[in-house]
């Protein structure tokens, strides 16, 4: 079986990172083919994943000068937790794919810089391991749900006894997306899903398979029944429009995560950054909004929160950094992040987070 | 001469389709050359034909979640046929360029899929073999119209005989369009045109001559005559504006259906989805509206109803199916669509076809 | 010295052509590369150039249906000359850099269509071998003007007895363009220009020598003087603002032509195209409007004719047909023309010229 | 160490310049790898770096006839000094990693065209030095500020008592940009930075730390300082927004220098031309405008022009000149210009400066 011969990298260093697209290339120089593949690759025509990056381009950043800035602070606060930058990480299934080490490297690694992971219910590790290799660090708990109520209640019971801050509902994939990267290498899982072993396995499986097992019917009543069983804040992922803003919000949800799914499920539709000014319009601050798909640059972090985001989330390049060097590495895209940051508000001429969000941005009229 | 020397494709097997372009191209592999390069180019500087499937980006579908959907039901109807989607077969010319079964297994596939084959008047089959070989499948009939009316009340007489539903007037090609791609390969049929053998023979002949040996000037008084002899719903094909729209009305056309050929006559005129924005509202529901020209995504079938189309048409991907697959190659590129059109369906949050066609689509302000 | 070794075509001969930009590359396989640059080529970084070609997809001819068109009538008359179509031959330099026979083929050719040579006064043959060539067919004359007026006079003179109809003073290359491509080939003229030879001979010159012995500071009165002399219609050519037209009106001339010399002279400046629509609403059908730069299809004709011009013409086109045909190739080249002005007319629903003219375009609005 | 085997050019001559962008290819066949990436190369993506010269199409010049012009003027004057065209010198660091000559040939250049020298803080060359080898020319002073003030009065006495005639703050660089290219080439500079030695000695130093040496925390306080203490009139370099027109107005500047430090700063900001539309708009013609980045062709200084600049620099196409022929390249990359700027003034139907300053240009509504 292809499954058993599956071998990824198992490194543990220190990356100097030029930027995120070239991390990507030496990625897939480490990772097996069919895992890179399922990693990168996009829905349909590709047409959203790429926008969702060309989309920034959208708006400027306009310098400002003389504003007596030496050091700009990146320090942010989410539901009481003090956070290094504005940047977390986004919920990912199967980390093994990219490093043996899987998801202990990257809680460990994202707890090291100072934020937070959202754990994916399509871990390769359990929750137990992830929290445990967190050292303290906080964490959010991402959900696909089971049909079967029973099983949902024992795996946030499990989140909670490992206190995890907030609950993330993934909307936007209540069935898989034409990945058709995937369907040419002929990707199946070759490690285990413990956290849902209850309703999907996973090892052999493809992604159509496993997200068919899961719940596709979701409704407001998902969200009423995992806010009131946790009495955690409840973050709706995969919201685009002011429509689906007040369903969430109807339904008890305590934060928005913009995001399409980093553009692998509906080809077809918006960049998620033109989603943000609508969907940040429609929240009006209410509650916090939390953004992803696409983030490959300090300035689409700073776009993002100029543009209504409390915090970003970064996938893709976070396995990079894990595939390539382990904890240390995951720790080194966050640490490049944050130098480029530093970097953008200076120039920028904002002393601080809340500066970067008040700031107004450019509309770029030339549609470049 | 050439014309003995045509040796296409037989083939005859279901096909494994990852996507239209590279059915496309495959397609290319095993019909000759000349006679693929009749079927897949256009017209000039094959600007509108490009534009015809770019243009779908002008529009983007937006997720929607917590819908509460399982199962999207893509069934329709259209005068009184129940139909397994809106997708049904656009009127072209000769499919046995593509497969030595010619339109008889176009016939057949659509019917096993369950949809209706828009018989062409410059098939290479009768009326009779098409409509056997559809083993009660719907039909509609697409006129190319004789000089002479008694040729033209035979042909229509044969069409009923034959249980059409519908005859589609072909309006936008009463002459050859500029096909380059022909002029350079020396392109003639090689292969009758039975239908229509009273005022056109077609074996040996480019398409200029035979486009020149049907009726030219087309008028309102030619959609009367259809109606009025064959008591049948008449749609009038290639219409683009709201003054051809209430021309086509006010003739008796009991259909609007939107097309610039596939690209293959005009260049340099809109992409027929823009168009489609146009007509649908000048229509503004008083007849039923079909929508041909570029569609090779269930996301464009999505967007083409929720545009105002109420059934789209494909031509040559069913026909690129027919060379890789026969029957269930055709069979193959229907169940392709219909697979992903329920996915989009799932992820736009729309139950049925209602929904889909009462969708706002997002408008693309960027231009990419 | 080089202009010895100048050896270029004196081909004779139908051409079959599929579309003017391969015409365009065949005739750089016959004319010698530093004389072939010097006519293909345009100014600076050819941006405008380019823009006079891809400005027409600004607007689109849209289709239109069932209008009893069987054969559309192209004719149309100016200054009471019949004319085949409103297709004229634009004033280009020197034809016998294209093939020895020179400007007396492109005349005979022209003549054979059925439409104007408008006269260069850089032309490699005299005036009265243009005519003669001609034999019959009207032709206007376009005048470089010495900084002696009685050069000019003297010119003028020839230019009446040979009974032209119409003078065009180019107003636009009052200094040669930067033609980068003229510096990298060191391009020199290599035959002589006989019309001009009192002020000019142009053997072994640039074109920036030659333009600089002409007139350079050409002004409104310039205009007069030619219109009060000659007493024949006086067109100012390369105007594209309404306050250009205003001048040119008022200075007493008959007609206006919108040109940008080919995208030879001002590169950055608007496509000839764009300018077309800003001065044929200063016009405002005063007087007649002449339109060249970018003319490649028949499609462009029936645009440019349909935003306010009377009459469009084309020069490279022309060059490329004398080079590969000689006479019997420009008139290819016009053929090739007609017959696909015919084809757009039909599919445009427009039976002739006038109902061209009245044409409504339709706004690309997606910059495609 | 890298630094001892650092060769580059020694050239000296009069060059011939087709165009800048191939004078750019040309120079990176003389310079060092490293050097020459320090030169050219941009801050992240490139993005900015691109759309600064991208972006002058975002506006056209509309040729202008018949109005009577034979030799346009294109000399002007700012602060009392004649200049033989509005188009001055950037300041750009090190000039010896071009030419060994360094600043010395850049000065005695641009005097022997008759323009003025921005000397840099960063120069390779002394104050002395580059004054004495203008022999007489007109120069302003660029400074970058240390952290201690008397450090910065001991470089402005240099400067005065060299009579500068302007002192250019730069505001955009208080810390170095992402130059990913320098980080690829790990570049230190090769050559001392006399002017700054007090705090930064240059050789063996990467960009970065040379900016963090300098004082970052420049404020509308910096302004004053430099004002009061010097009684010249102070520039602010980097403003592109009308805020940071106030800010520097009421700090005392008697300038505004519109810059984006060439794309070398703050990536996925507005390109500089974009931003001079909205600084000249709020300078309302107060103080002088001084544009750079992106000027490769004179009708980029025409278009810089007319929109609200009144001088125009250059930069690395002068470091180019200076590359490939010493003080004479310096000249000729001027000299290359200024017919370039006499030919657009003659098409644009300009006289002189202020005719060009007060020219309306036409916006691209197209996007190219």
């Amino acid at each position: 079986m292809a499954n058993n011969q599956y071998v990824t990298s198992s490194a543990e260093k220190v990356l100097n990172i030029i930027n995120l697209y070239e991390l990507e290339e030496d990625a897939g120089k480490v990772i097996p083919q069919d895992g890179y593949g399922y990693i990168y690759s996009g829905a349909g025509d590709l047409y959203t994943i790429k926008e969702n990056i060309a989309s920034f381009n959208h708006k400027y950043i306009v310098p400002h000068v003389l504003r007596d800035i030496e050091n700009p602070d990146t320090k942010t606060e989410i539901f009481g937790d003090q956070l290094t930058s504005p940047i977390i990480m986004a919920p990912v299934a199967a980390h093994k794919l990219a490093n043996t080490q899987g998801e202990a490297a990257t809680a460990k690694g994202i707890a090291d810089y100072g934020s937070i992971l959202t754990m994916s219910s399509f871990a390769s590790a359990s929750i137990a391991d992830m929290a445990d290799a967190a050292h303290g660090g906080p964490q959010w708990f991402q959900l696909y749900m089971s049909k079967d109520d029973d099983i949902n209640r024992k795996i946030l019971d499990e989140a909670m006894a490992h206190h995890v801050k907030a609950i993330v509902l993934t909307a936007d994939a209540t069935v898989g997306g034409n990945r058709e990267t995937d369907k040419r290498n002929h990707f199946t899982f070759p490690v285990g899903l413990p956290i849902v072993e209850d309703y999907q396995s996973g090892v052999g499986q493809t992604m159509d398979v496993v997200y068919k097992s899961a719940k596709q019917s979701l409704s407001p009543r998902d969200v009423k029944f995992i806010s009131d069983y946790t009495h955690l804040p409840v973050f709706v992922k995969g919201v685009q429009t002011a429509e689906d803003v007040e369903i969430a919000l109807q339904a008890g949800a305590k934060g928005i995560w913009v995001s399409n799914h980093g553009g692998r499920q509906l080809d077809g539709g918006p960049a998620a950054f033109d989603s943000l000014q609508v969907v940040a319009k429609a929240v009006n601050k209410r509650v916090p909004i939390v953004f992803d798909s696409g983030i490959r640059r300090a300035q689409h972090v700073f776009k993002a929160l100029a543009s209504g985001a409390d915090i970003v989330a970064i996938g893709r390049p976070v396995i990079y950094g894990l595939a390539l060097g382990g904890s240390q590495g995951v720790k080194s895209v966050f640490d490049y992040l944050q130098t480029e940051l530093e970097l953008v508000m200076q120039l920028a001429g904002t002393h601080n987070i809340d500066e970067v969000k008040a700031t107004q941005l450019l509309d770029n009229l030339y549609g470049n």
